[in-house]
C-alpha cells in the first residue's frame, strides 16, 4: 500500500498523573494532557484541526458521553473543529489514533490532537471492586458477561490456565511480570505504583494479600492491572507538516488493525488469530521484522497478556514468553525491554487513555527523554494495545527521524 | 482538497423494522441489517475489508459495551476484520460513516460496512420514559445534566422559545413539521408511526395528550421524536471498486463535520456555529449550493431542530423555515421534500442508527425506490444528523452515478 504521507507523531504528548484523581473532572483530565501536547508539539492550537478522543465507559463510570466535546474545551481555538469519540474497550485510545491517523492519510488534515480518557475509581479511597468489573464486564459477550462479576479477570485466569497447560509455564515465571513492571514504575513518576516495590515471592504464591481470584484458576491479585484515574494526549500530523518545524519526530512506520470473537465459547484459548493478525499488518506496512525492534510497550492488562503479545510480536517463541520474563530479558536494560513504563500493572490502566499512553513512552524513548528507565538503543519500537479478549487489537511500529 | 477517489455507498442498505423489538438482541439487529446491505450491494462478505458501528448508548441501555465486535459476527469472512465502534450521541452512525469514508478516501480499504444501532425500548409495552431521558442527558454538558430528567427536550425547548422569539414564529408552524413527518411515515412500510395520523389541531394545541412539557416553554409531546429500537447499515466503497460492479451508485460529493461547545450556557441559542460550518464544508466539497438540492433528511428529534437544519441547508431565510413547513413545502410532492422517511418523529429515532438511517433513505431516493413517498426530481441531496446541541454535526451532499 502507498499512502500520500507517513503519520508523525510530534513531540512527547502529555499525560497526567495516573492513580486516584476524586477532584478532577473529566473534563480536567482531558484538557490538561491536551494543553500539554500542544506545549511538548511547538504548535499553536490553531494550527490543530479536528480532535479524537478514546473513552471506554465514561456514560458508566460518570455518566457522561459525548466526551469528544469535552476535548474542545482545551482551547477556544477548536470550539468548532470535528471531533470524534471512539470506544473499543480497552483499546479505545488507539482506536481514536488509528482515526486520527487515517484522517492525515486521507488527506483531510495536516494536524489533529488526539486523547484518551477514563476516570474509574470514585469518590472513596478504595476503587470499588464490584462496580469497576460490573462496568467492564459490558465489554464482554453477553453469554460470558452471564459469569457474572469481575469478567475480564476470569477469562484471562483461562487463558492463563490454557497456557500453563499446554506449554507447562510456572506461576512464578509468569509472575515476574508484575515484578518487573512494579520494578519499572519505581523510574516513572507518572506511574501508579511509583514508590512501591514487589518481591517475586509476593507475587508468584498465594497469600491473604495476593490470593488466588477464582477456584481452580491460577490468576493472583498482584497479576492484575491497576484501576486508574488518568488522562493523555498527542499530536499526530503529516510528514510535510512535521518536516516543517525543524525538529526532530517520531513516524508510525507501519500500523495493524484486527479482531477476534468476542465470545471466549467460540475460541481456541492458546492462540489469538487477530493479535497475530494485527502484529503481521504492523510489521508488513513497516517493512521490518522482530529482530529490528528494540522495545515494546504492551497490553499487560494481566500478566498472561504481556506474554501474548511479547509472543505474537516475535521476540519470544510459542510457550516462551514467560521464561523470558522470569530470566529478566524485559527489563529496560536488558535484551529486550517490555512496558518500561510500568504497564498496566505498574503505571496504572485508565482503559480510554491506555494506548496514548504507551504510544507516549515510545515518544518519550525515542527523543531519550524517558529518565532513569531510558533504553539504550532505539530503532524501532512496537506497541500492542488491545480490547476485550482480543476482539480489538492495534499493534504498531514507530521510529525517529532527525530533520 | 483533492482526494484519490469519491465515497461511493452501493445499493440502498439494510434496515430493521422501526419500532419496539423486545426479543431482538442488538446482535440480531446489527447483523441483520448488515447482511441485507451486503445483499443489496451486490457484493461477497469477503469483499469487505473493515467494519464501523455506531451506537449511542448500548453500555446505558443494554449494558454492552465494544459493540462493534457485534458488526464481526455479520459473517465468518469478518470474524477478524477491523471493527471500530463511534459514538458521538445521536449522530453517532454518521460518525462510523465518516470514520469509514475517511478510511476509503486514505485507500487504506476499498470496501467498508457501516451500520449503526440502537435498542431503548426495553421489555414494557411502553418505554421507561425517565430512563430514557437519563440515559440520553448523559450526552448533555455536566452543568446540564444538573437541571434534572427529560435534559434534551428541555434544551431544545429553549432552542424553540428563542426562535419564537426572535422570528415571531408560531407553535401551529412549528407543530406542522410533525403533522408532515407522521404523513411521511404512513408512506414508510419501515416506520415506527406507520398507520398512524396526526392533524394539525392535535399537535399545534396543548391538550392532555399533548401537554407542554415545560412550564413556560412551548415544546408539546407530539413535537419530540420517538423512542425506537432498530438498526441500518450501508456498504461504502472507493469509485473505482463502484464502478468495476457496473451498476449505478450514490456517490457522497461532499461532507462537512463540526461541533459546537456542549454547554447551552456559553452558547446564543438562536444560531448554531457548528451547524452552519458543517454545510458549509459540505457545500463547498461538492461544489454546488442550496439551489441544486432537491431534497433532504434532516435532524428533526424535535420539531425546532428541523426547521433548524433546514434553514442551515439554505433552503429557508432564517426565521422563514418554520412557516415554509406550514405552507406544505416540504411534503414529499411540493417544492423541497422533507424527511421524506418521515424523520425521527415519524419513522423513529434510534439514536445511534439514525445517521445511517437517513443516508439509506437518500440512496432509496436517488434510485426511485421510495415507494409512495418518491420524490420526483433528485439530482442531489442533502442530509444533516447532529448529536447533542448541535455538539456533533455531520453534513452530506449526494448524488447518483450512471454507469
Amino acid at each position: 500500500m502507498k499512502f500520500r504521507t507517513k503519520v508523525c507523531v510530534l513531540g512527547t504528548g502529555g499525560q497526567t498523573q495516573f492513580g486516584h484523581l476524586p477532584d478532577w473532572t473529566l473534563e480536567r483530565l482531558v484538557t490538561t494532557a491536551a494543553r500539554e501536547a500542544l506545549h511538548s508539539a511547538g504548535i499553536e492550537p490553531s494550527d490543530v484541526q479536528a480532535g479524537f478522543l478514546g473513552d471506554c465507559a465514561g456514560a458508566l463510570f460518570n455518566r457522561q458521553s459525548l466526551t469528544s466535546s469535552l476535548l474542545a474545551e482545551t482551547d477556544p481555538a477548536l470550539y468548532t473543529l470535528p471531533m470524534t469519540r471512539f470506544e473499543n474497550a480497552c483499546a479505545s485510545a488507539s482506536a481514536a489514533v488509528m482515526g486520527a491517523a487515517t484522517s492525515i492519510l486521507a488527506g483531510l488534515h495536516e494536524c489533529v490532537l488526539v486523547a484518551g480518557v477514563e476516570k474509574m475509581r470514585g469518590e472513596g479511597p478504595r476503587p470499588d471492586m464490584r462496580f469497576v468489573g460490573e462496568v467492564l464486564g459490558t465489554c464482554a459477550h453477553p453469554e460470558d458477561q452471564a459469569l457474572g462479576g469481575f469478567v475480564f479477570p476470569r477469562l484471562f485466569a483461562r487463558f492463563m490456565r490454557a497456557y500453563m497447560d499446554r506449554f507447562g509455564a510456572s506461576e512464578q515465571e509468569l509472575a515476574s511480570v508484575a515484578v518487573k513492571n512494579t520494578f519499572h514504575a519505581g523510574l516513572n513518576p507518572l506511574a501508579q505504583l511509583h514508590g512501591k516495590s514487589l518481591a517475586l515471592e509476593d507475587a508468584a504464591v498465594a497469600s491473604e494479600r495476593n490470593p488466588y481470584l477464582f477456584d481452580g484458576l491460577p490468576l493472583k491479585t498482584r497479576e492484575c492491572c491497576q484501576v486508574t484515574d488518568g488522562a493523555a494526549a498527542l499530536v499526530l500530523c503529516s510528514e510535510e507538516f512535521a518536516r516543517s518545524l525543524g525538529q526532530p519526530y517520531v513516524t508510525i512506520e507501519g500500523f495493524g488493525q484486527a479482531s477476534d470473537r468476542l465470545s471466549l465459547s467460540s475460541r481456541d484459548l492458546t492462540h489469538a488469530e487477530g493479535l497475530h493478525r494485527a502484529v503481521r499488518d504492523a510489521y508488513s506496512m513497516a517493512g521490518i521484522g522482530p529482530e529490528q525492534i528494540d522495545l515494546a510497550e504492551v497490553h499487560d492488562c494481566f500478566t498472561i497478556a504481556e506474554v501474548l503479545c511479547v509472543e505474537a510480536l516475535g521476540k519470544a517463541e510459542p510457550g516462551k514468553g514467560a521464561a523470558m520474563a522470569m530470566d529478566g530479558e524485559t527489563y529496560h536494560d536488558r535484551s529486550f525491554p517490555v512496558n518500561t513504563s510500568g504497564g498496566r500493572i505498574g503505571m496504572g490502566h485508565p482503559v480510554g487513555a491506555t494506548g496514548l499512553a504507551m504510544l507516549r513512552e515510545l515518544c518519550l524513548q525515542h527523543h531519550g527523554l524517558a529518565g532513569g528507565r531510558q533504553v539504550r538503543q532505539v530503532r524501532n519500537a512496537a506497541l500492542v494495545n488491545f480490547g476485550g479478549p482480543f476482539a480489538a487489537v492495534y499493534a504498531y511500529v514507530t521510529a525517529l527521524q532527525r530533520v
